[in-house]
């Protein structure tokens, strides 16, 4: 398959998805193999987003889109089983949307619980 | 509207969204007012992906999910008016999907030429 490459340098490559959800649909993809973005090393999650950063700016210059979508799913969700960042112009009138999870009250039920328990992790994660 | 803050730092602030797609559904706000990937200063920037990583593994810890998934929207499809990085955990049967735009033939088609102009973007944006 022809890989369409935009950008890259010493730590990303950047190509055009080849099934783009809009015209100028990229993937940031640092070069070195990590999955998921726990997995990063602070130089290649600083790229990254620092080339977000420029690719939005062109993007911008390009489409003049109604704004910019940056999205990464991670787990089973990471079809390339390689840490990718998409970077895609958004319209009003795209059709893009996301579907939300059918029962999300028992979620929004439990924000103060949900808090304590993420509060003690994260002091145990920053301890660590 | 009550708060729940998870983390803060000098730079960052991280609450429970107040409908979450699923449980655990944080969203993490630069201190600063920064709208755009493309607005966000280096240090508000690093800081934003060293605390997504962070926050991964405390969401991995505590809800043991099929994938994390890491969302931002700009433009008109910021809804805050100020950046904000989604962080939540998905699971194979949650619902949550992507909506597609109707027509992306043409955007597919186009791959070749949509790389041609973008590399040209992307030539004059790194001399700017």
């Amino acid at each position: 398959m022809e890989t369409h490459i935009v950008y890259e340098n010493e730590l990303v490559t950047c190509f055009l998805d080849h099934a783009p959800l809009n015209e100028g649909h990229i993937l940031i993809l640092p070069k070195q193999h990590y999955v998921d973005v726990d997995d990063l090393d602070e130089a290649a999650a600083f790229e990254i987003m620092k080339t977000s950063a420029m690719l939005a700016k062109v993007l911008k210059g390009r489409f003049q889109p109604d704004g910019i979508t940056v999205i990464q799913n991670g787990g089973t969700f990471n079809e390339l089983n390689h840490y990718h960042m998409h970077i895609f112009p958004r319209y009003e009138s795209d059709g893009f949307a996301w579907v939300e999870p059918a029962d999300t009250t028992n979620a929004k039920g439990r924000l103060s619980d949900t808090r304590e328990q993420l509060m003690t992790l994260v002091s145990q994660q920053l301890s660590v």
